[in-house]
């Protein structure tokens, strides 16, 4: 029986991997930066070198696999990222058989969104329950589906794309290829979007938005509360599509939750009967960047049948 | 272990119900209205004598249970319609108590769109498949789930509300307390008060509607323009979260597939990543309304254990 796990989250900033043991302990943490200017070979070089420098600590102990969440659209089967924002010299290149071929482990791709809704299933705001949905806001918009249990990945890996629901038929052009996405109205780069056209112009974030609303900014509160009104048509779509008794909210712009949540639910209330009907939670998830980790560890244990 | 189990289909209109064997031969079918004017007794003891009808002539075999299908949204724990525009006399009553009083036998019930969705699984479009989606169109638009080989039911039995996805935020107005719902847009209901605004006047329907197309009536055929639109933004949304393989449509527009297909494709490859990538199925469903009647008499066939 295989005792430890090794989950890697890779985004298009950060690179972070660690040791998870059975029992959910995190072992040992490897957090570094995503090199992607120095070339797709390097970033691959550098997550076999943390995963085997985990692996080097690991002396004596069997290893279950390694699991790796990636933004992007995934083809699991194929252990390749067909299509992403934030690491497009990923793209149709076969990622999990040469870093398996790099480090001699069995390895995991999967969609990052993924990892953190199997997180806090298993030791956050989830915790006791089967069903739920967690939506992550950030660069874009992730959906992590926990139906019955498990993950719904789709046929191939890919389902979960919550980010590209319509929430405005005519709405915002997105790279998709869709018009009015809901991360092209919602996730932290929009936020920053409508702060660079409402507000104060070029070089506005998301936080620079948030820290507007707390001091009273109307224009500030107003993108809040658009952000609220879409967040609230897609989870009122994914209550009637689902009635899970949980919905979960992370990511960056959370500590804005005061200034999006109320017409958020607003809006859910009045578009989802069953919202109405029956008991639905719609909460912030409570892991963090750390939930991404032990989702992902928890893949190989499950895979191996452990 | 049981041998037969039987399926009740309660509409609006027609009240059909069927003896099927385990093998899922229909062994024998009866066929009747639904006497809504007589009242809701009147009603209950038309299915109870049409289900005693069928135990009796299955003498020596053995029943595994009663599976209904009713339109509403149904509380499945407490077998129980809260909310249905066509039953509404059956609202909060708790009908699976009563019924399973009247005819001495265990009764299971559920949204009329899920047994149709089991029944094309097992026997229709979707055979050898485990994950589709059917929509129905009719009145309004039902949704039956099917993942990992079992009905999706949520946890109080409401999933699959495909009907109330908002595909127009500030749409037509529904008695769900949305606005701009999948089914104020492109049931055959919608279709019908599309043809009184556009062609005809009172007392157009749905029919109508086609049979106007067919003649090349240029309204008539942007009206299944506009629906095929409609369909195609929820049928983006459902491909970007399950990314199932396959997605069924039935129900009475049906016919008119070769006049709304076309913007409904259109507008789904536009608004989904996945569906241009990954190979999707968006067919007809191909039992009609019989799907219904397997469907339903499957349910306690599984809860049986048989």
């Amino acid at each position: 029986m295989s005792d430890y796990s090794i989950g890697v989250d890779l985004g298009g900033t950060n690179l972070r991997a660690a040791a998870i043991g059975r029992d959910g302990e995190m072992i040992e943490k490897i957090s570094g930066r995503v090199q992607l200017s120095q070339g797709r070979d390097a970033v691959m070089a550098d997550i076999a070198g943390a995963i085997q420098k985990l692996i080097g600590n690991m002396a004596g102990r069997k290893l279950a696999g390694v699991g790796i969440g990636v933004p992007g659209f995934i083809l699991m089967s194929e252990g390749k990222i067909v299509g992403s924002n934030n690491l497009q010299a990923f793209e149709d290149f076969p990622m999990q058989q040469e870093m398996e071929r790099l480090i001699g482990e069995k390895v995991i791709l999967e969609n990052d969104a993924n990892p953190p809704a199997r997180g806090e299933k298993a030791s956050g705001a989830g915790r006791g329950g089967d069903d739920l949905v967690l939506m992550t806001l950030g660069t874009g918009i992730g959906g992590g589906i926990i139906s019955g249990g498990r993950i719904l990945h789709g046929y191939l890996g890919m389902a979960g794309e919550i980010g590209h629901i319509t929430v405005a038929s005519d709405g915002n052009p997105c790279g998709c290829g869709n018009r009015g996405c809901l991360e092209k109205h919602a996730s932290a780069t929009a936020i920053a979007a409508m702060g660079r056209l409402l507000l104060l112009g070029e070089g506005v974030t998301a936080e620079d938005v948030y820290y507007l609303a707390v001091q009273g900014n109307e224009r500030a509160l107003m993108i809040f509360e658009a952000v609220g009104e879409f967040l609230g048509i897609a989870l009122a779509a994914l209550v009637n599509i689902f009635n899970f008794p949980l919905y979960l909210l992370s990511g960056g712009p959370l500590p804005a939750w005061e200034f999006f949540a109320p017409a958020m639910m607003r809006e859910v209330r009045r578009r989802s009967y069953t919202f109405r009907e029956a008991k639905t939670r719609i909460e912030k998830a409570t892991l963090g960047n750390e939930a991404g980790l032990y989702g992902a560890a928890y893949l190989p244990f499950q895979q191996a049948g452990a």
